[in-house]
């Protein structure tokens, strides 16, 4: 019987297992991905966001952002983002290239109704997010459907990497059907 | 008596006093920061790294990698990095937009000198790191100095979140001698 991180499709299942955990689990690391981007002016950003959907069949995953925040910018200009998460309880890093699709308005209006209201509040900031204020609490909350965005992130890409006694790196793409490749960690 | 997150000063203290921590203790968050680069390509690419040096009187950071790695491939092309940590303790979210120089060879020796003997094995791998291989554990460690590189990471912009009641956002600038500049969240 060999261990998880010993096959590729021992990897493969485990990094799914972890990104829906972080959909059901608000505990879960892969809760909080760190998402980055490239901005029109080609930094690389990163940030935090909130894992809301991972779906294996399709190989997406989704987050919601304000349609006016930065990272809406950047992908408009550029529409890839790469995922990371480091599930420190399996030593696993999970890095995933993505395509990205903004979705808003009627496309979304379904995913918006099963926003709860605590979450509704973080899309509907007046100035947008970014705006320089005087004092930092110098914005409002106010709700708002027209600015609430779903970012349909199509992977391309995944990357894992198992920390134990010997590293072991394992890379499955789109286009090779998901069969897992070893590479040097 | 106000709170460490209601002042501009108060917030970019934190900011290096994690930074600092992460250096000294392997058990802080940002001991792991993630690390976000523009590959060859164009795409965003996230890894997590481990936090060698932090400096608040020159602003910078700096990590350690492999000569060989895709990190560096894409720093050769373009030449600048997002960090990002999540300061959970904190409810705080730093990031860390840095312009980024790869030092090797006899200008990094000293620094060699005080790697420890088990974080030389992360330096030198045969074949390099991200080459195919059959088997998982198909590489070779061998420490060599000559693979070794240090990442000097100048900070140009910190932008600090922290999640409370209300959030507060503050960014801060080498340009404008980091002073603080509240932002929406």
């Amino acid at each position: 019987m060999s261990e998880w991180f010993e096959t590729h499709d021992g990897i493969h299942d485990r990094v799914w297992q972890c990104l829906g955990r972080g959909v059901a689990d608000g505990k879960s690391p892969a809760r909080l991905p760190t998402f980055a981007t490239v901005s029109r002016t080609g930094w690389p950003e990163a940030r935090t966001v909130v894992l809301r959907r991972a779906d294996r069949s399709e190989a997406l995953v989704e987050v919601h952002t304000d349609l006016h925040s930065d990272k809406i910018e950047s992908l408009r200009h550029s529409p890839r983002a790469a995922l990371h998460v480091w599930q420190k309880t399996l030593s696993l890093q999970i890095r995933l290239q993505c395509d990205v699709t903004i979705r808003s308005g009627a496309e979304v209006a379904e995913i918006w109704a099963g926003v709860p209201d605590p979450s509704r509040q973080s899309y509907g900031i007046t100035p947008a997010p970014g705006t320089p204020i005087v004092d930092a609490l110098d914005y409002v909350k106010d709700p708002d459907p027209a600015t609430f965005a779903v970012l349909t992130c199509r992977i391309v890409h995944i990357d894992a990497v198992h920390l134990g006694d010997r590293h072991r790196r394992a890379a499955y793409s789109r286009n090779g059907d998901w069969v897992g490749q070893w590479l040097v960690p």
